[in-house]
């Protein structure tokens, strides 16, 4: 698929803290940005029939129901068969969209994406996916939160998957592959990281051994694989210190006249800085492993990350993410 | 134990990236600063003895050999009993010294402390402990290597064990404790986090529910318990974040004329902030639930980190916090 051919994306309207008015805008701006996206809106009629006839290349999709944060997902994915998540999902699975992104439920999106699209022949577990903010160079990270429990072999098949989204997404060539542990050499870490690390060294041809915590950030490795527990803890521990550090850095800097003078001049450069470590730079963290695209936003996405979200999930349907791991796990 | 009564504490003299160099002069320094310590000064004769006849309050404690940090540390432990961590082990063993420091391999001094001086009675798995170098306050998390295979009932103990360090050492009085899991609520996590939940809950009496990896550094919690796996790679995913910010703020100060000048302002301060992050403060990582102390410096440690070191480990033989632990456990 070129680029240039249209790609349609269902949206749910109702997904994230701001919905649907944040959403509403993200998806404007990404209509503007990128002629050849189409939006499957999806949410109450009220909210996204006005929106799709007074912009073009959006296509109303009602769904009454919404799932909300709190709920339990693979429940309400189940029970509410016309929320947006679901119905978001369904336009995957017959192929009126490809791609669907939604800042919504993460459990909820991850239920509808593997109950509704379902995986991809041979994927044990899709894992959810992120690339960590660090200042040095992007590094994917999978499984961040799909499965809390893991056995070791799933580990292989996230290696793999996170591998050609490295390449495919973030541009990352022949992608340095580690397993998480707490230490370098083979004999350390749990029995599982044992295990999963003598799996991998047989089957993941650019395996190149074990990360310690303190090696995330540092971008030694460009695809670090874990269990969905240790994951979704080390993501939510990078995006807490980055806050606090910058929290802190802030009150140094406005602590006194003199520091304040002096921030002016770091002011500009700091905000590059800030904005480069920000999450939403890619848009969102994807599912992989499951037919067709899924992304998922954070519940607190602002307008440019709802854009960012839905121009990400454009880009996986063109670099057919989905197709290159169908192929690369059906070969083994 | 009052504050003016002598403490001895074993120093390991081989231990760390320089020693013996770091830790005699870290040594020199503690005992100036602290005329109530008395230090067991453990490793090679020629580099024990002309150091103890030369300061007051030094007694050098001959031991032929070394563990390295690479060394297998339970087998070396039991192979070499003339090393310089197996014979700072058997002073305290021995009621010679009341605590062991050493800044050289963790694995070797916990196998020393646990095999050597043995576990406190009713203490299932003794737990490394450490202050998370937070710049909003300090906050105390077990287990942070020690047991990289937990059972759910360990943190139990983790939980009680961690409450009287931060009480008694680092001045928090009733500590708010949590479980490190990926979401807020009872029903989320791993089966192991939620069995863990169920157990803290019940036997905990100052448990405050799930912690996120983002609640980390904001010191929302005052002591935070996981297993020694998500431990170690959460300490070192916090230090490597800040390490790395760091280092890119660095960059942006020095990019330009005009932001060197106003980093020339904030210089300072800058400088309080990283120190105040520092792991070095605490000097050390204590073993809960030995006998005795046993506390273990960064490998990196300078002579500031050594004499912390050894005035942290004589403030909590004075406290008695392996007392308090073991009428904690022993209550239950």
């Amino acid at each position: 698929m070129s680029h240039t051919d249209t790609v349609t994306i269902a949206v749910d309207a109702m997904g994230g803290d701001n919905a649907p008015e944040v959403v509403l805008e993200g998806v404007a701006e990404a209509l503007a940005e990128d002629p050849c996206i189409e939006v499957l809106l999806v949410g109450p009629s009220e909210v996204v029939e006005p929106f799709a006839s007074s912009h073009a290349h959006c296509i109303a999709q009602p769904a009454s129901e919404v799932i909300a944060m709190d709920e339990h997902p693979a429940e309400a994915v189940r029970r509410k068969k016309d929320s947006s998540i679901v119905v978001g999902c369904r336009a995957v699975k017959e192929g009126r969209a490809q791609g669907f992104f939604s800042a919504g439920s993460t459990g909820a999106c991850l239920a509808g994406a593997t109950l509704v699209v379902g995986r991809i022949k041979g994927v044990q577990r899709p894992a959810l996916c992120s690339v960590i903010p660090s200042p040095v160079a992007p590094v994917v990270m999978a499984d961040i939160g799909a499965n809390a429990d893991c056995k070791p072999e799933y580990l292989v098949q996230f290696a793999q998957m996170a591998s050609i989204y490295a390449e495919k997404i973030v541009g990352i060539e022949n992608p340095r592959v580690a397993l998480l542990n707490i230490g370098e050499e083979d004999t350390k870490g749990s029995q599982f990281a044992q295990q999963a690390f003598a799996l991998m060294k047989e089957k993941v041809s650019n395996f190149a051994g074990n990360a310690e915590g303190r090696d995330i950030v540092t971008a030694g490795f460009d695809v670090i694989v874990t269990d969905g527990f240790t994951g979704n803890v080390v993501l939510k521990t990078v995006e807490g210190t980055a806050k606090a550090l910058f929290g802190a850095l802030k009150n140094v800097m406005t602590s006194s006249l003199k520091t304040k003078i002096g921030a002016l001049a770091v002011k500009s450069d700091l905000k590059s800085l800030k904005e480069s470590i920000s999450a939403d730079t890619y848009g969102g963290a994807p599912l992989l492993g499951v037919k067709g695209v899924c992304l998922v936003g954070h519940g607190s996405s602002n307008a440019t990350a709802i854009k960012n979200g839905v121009l990400a999930s454009a880009a996986m349907v063109r670099k057919d993410v989905s197709g290159c791991i169908a192929e690369a796990v059906g070969k083994r």
